[in-house]
């Protein structure tokens, strides 16, 4: 796997597979890769001639009071996982290349990014946009690749680069999850183990409102008291938000209707964990 | 020249052009076309492969109370007067297709923007940077061309190509001018025949103050006093402002130096005229 530590390296790269006719799949990270990471590897190998992927903790996506300085870094670790993936290569820019001196420019997402996350995040969307807007135009990847464990972000960006025209196909991939069923995190990282076996009710309480949708629920309300029901006997306390939004607008609704997605946050400890649904009839 | 009515048939133009390997050279313009567009065509034609323009009188640049609904449409000859330049493809893109329903996003350019003509435009240099977003991603070109006419559009959107780190080269071409100085500009049509006589103080308000700065004058308050003076002598009475400013930057400086740009914008008659200058020591 080439290592790319600056610009010029990435750049040669890319030429390299334009000459070549190669359709790049990118990507993009913020390491402390686990299992959810590499299945999004695995597919753009399997839809792409070559992958790249970066590792880069955007400044610009967290508040002053999150976890930028302590965002778990696993360097070494990543790469090896990454190599053993088959990645082709691995875009390491540090922030002084993605903003330079006299930077200025932003990506603002409007009302798709200023609820559910947005409003305990203010910023972290348009911090999101801005990031993947430079990658993009940096690596220029034929087809990019991210996890639907971020849904509202998944959205965003597929919003983003539809609107702004960028000749890239964004793709959503299913989130991976443990055994008993919690989401795979970087973030998971931050739980201590009480708080690891409590998470576990983040999903449970995603299937239970699934459930009653399925048995023919289709009161928002209700479906989210479901799910904070859940949530609550699981031990979960510092619930941010459980709602039912339309899929692709992520507009809420008065009576439900087609496949509608279930989001969730709550704080676990340290941890602000995050988690989603669709609730699908079949 | 091709005529490009829909992204369908701009799509295929542009993806001929990368199978051909061709460099693209790109001119956006709003129409009303005149000597200084087709001067941007002429040296995007010695510059690149291939030369696609656009026209588009893009709604998102002008404020509720401008000349959007009355700015000038001169199709037929437009399409003739590129043709008989060598321009390779026109691409017409109408306001649904650059911004469907539900489109949200914004590029937002910051200080930049703000100054100078974002005084009495707000939100004008944003509206800008989200259409050159757009038609970049959608037309893909190596290099694209601006005129210096409009000073501090060329370095907003220089400025957000660099932030972006888009893959096309920003190329700003000299103001081309009437006989007695006047700028060329799609807006000198609104001019009454009074109007046009005294607009060609604008230029010599420039020289004058351009003057004063190879005989040693550094004071920006003198330089744009000069300026005034003579604009006031050639009647011109709207002046919206007359500053000089570091050329990159548009900063004000307190002692001039270097080969700052001085910008100006008045008033005449309906139209609003801009123009600048080099104040140049060679």
């Amino acid at each position: 796997m080439e290592l790319l530590n600056d610009l010029a390296s990435l750049r040669a790269w890319v030429a390299a597979r334009d000459l070549a006719r190669e359709r790049i799949g990118f990507v993009p990270t913020m390491g402390a890769l686990h299992a959810g990471h590499l299945s999004l590897v695995r597919q753009a190998r399997l839809r792409c001639d070559r992958v790249v992927a970066s590792i880069f903790v955007n400044p610009t996506q967290f508040g002053p009071h999150e976890d930028f300085a302590n965002y778990p870094r696993t360097l070494e670790a990543d790469r090896a996982m990454l190599a053993g993936e088959g990645c082709d290569a691995l875009f390491l820019p540090d922030a002084g290349m993605i903003y330079p001196d006299g930077f200025g420019t932003r990506v603002v997402v409007g009302p798709l990014g200023e609820d559910l996350c947005g409003r305990s995040r203010p910023g972290h969307f348009d911090g999101v946009a801005l990031v993947v807007t430079i990658l993009f135009h940096l690596v220029r990847p034929a087809v990019a690749f991210f996890g639907l464990k971020d849904y509202q972000q998944f959205v965003v960006i597929r919003r983003m680069a539809r609107d702004l025209a960028m000749p890239v196909e964004v793709v959503g991939l299913p989130t991976v999850r443990e055994a008993d069923g919690l989401a795979m995190s970087s973030r998971n990282r931050y739980l201590e183990p009480g708080e690891r076996q409590r998470a576990g009710s983040l999903y449970r309480a995603l299937l239970a409102a699934k459930e009653r949708y399925r048995a023919g629920e289709r009161d928002p309300a209700v479906l989210e008291g479901e799910a904070l029901r859940v949530l609550r006997e699981g031990g979960i306390e510092g619930v941010e938000y459980v709602a039912v939004r339309e899929a692709e607008s992520l507009a809420p609704m008065e009576r439900v209707s087609g496949e509608p997605v279930m989001l969730l946050a709550a704080r676990v400890g340290r941890a602000r964990l995050i988690d989603n649904m669709v609730l699908s009839l079949a």
